[in-house]
């Protein structure tokens, strides 16, 4: 008979990221998504936009709007957005960006560790599991930060560094 | 003495995501970031861009030459870019991305699992575990495709939604 090769094992199950290196890819996202917010001047952050999408200034509230939420969602199973009153300047928007860090900080270490793979209606609309929610809110400020660095280049402004997370 | 009052406990040390998630949620954004690059009509993939940034198929190429060597480094500590002949059609561009693709599934399972904490000079640039330089990566493609939803919008095309990743 003719030896069998054994292929390397497959090694899928390895935890790689727990809930705090979650958390801190997240703040440096958001810290990142900060400097975006800052590099802006204060007319462009609420007025420009490029092929009629919403200015900068939208995109980081709705951003705010949906932090501490999906947190709070993820952890207790209520499903409730934060409105606060619309910002009008630029100071305000990171005053109120400001507050979801600090939110953030203290209620993701609170997320009971079962609940991130129990199955939500997430905010009336989404069935997912709470990991999945928690990575679909980080790529969706990816996403839109990505398009900030595209109207402050439509601008003539030089965007942050995207590798500066600190 | 009075009584103290017990703390939740911080589950920061949860695993929530194992190796396998995270190649499933990677190929879950190459999905959505190939159907970006089919709504792109031929010319303007390679030819259309705002604020003076690279045409999109310059992008997803960037893309296309970072995937299985980015693996490949995590997996054995060798960085060497993959440099296929620059694509010059959509069709041609698809191809490559489609090969890379199967080169993901493949590879990915193969990462030992001590090498994602461990340290590497990745691409003789950053020093970085393998899980970050993963994740850079994966964040790295949905900033780049953000940005080609602002082209498509410019054009007046109605990108893929965000939320579809089958």
């Amino acid at each position: 008979m003719a030896t069998t090769t054994t292929s390397v094992p497959v090694l899928t199950s390895t935890p790689v990221l727990t809930a705090d290196d979650l958390l801190q890819d997240w703040q440096r996202n958001r810290r990142l998504t900060r400097r975006t917010i800052e590099a802006f001047p204060e007319d462009k952050l609420f007025q420009f936009s490029v092929g009629g999408m919403r200015p900068f200034a939208e995109m980081a509230s709705e951003l705010i709007r949906m932090t501490a939420p999906v947190v709070e969602g993820v952890s207790t199973g209520k499903w409730e957005e934060y409105k606060p009153a619309k910002p009008t300047t630029k100071s305000e928007l990171l005053r109120l960006w400001d507050e979801q860090t600090v939110e953030l900080d203290s209620k993701f270490p609170t997320i009971p560790a079962s609940r991130f793979s129990e199955v939500d209606k997430v905010f009336d609309q989404w069935e997912m599991p709470g990991i999945a929610t928690i990575q679909y809110a980080i790529e969706n400020e990816i996403h839109h930060r990505g398009q900030g660095y595209v109207y402050l280049r439509a601008l003539g402004i030089e965007p942050p560094p995207f590798w500066k997370r600190d």
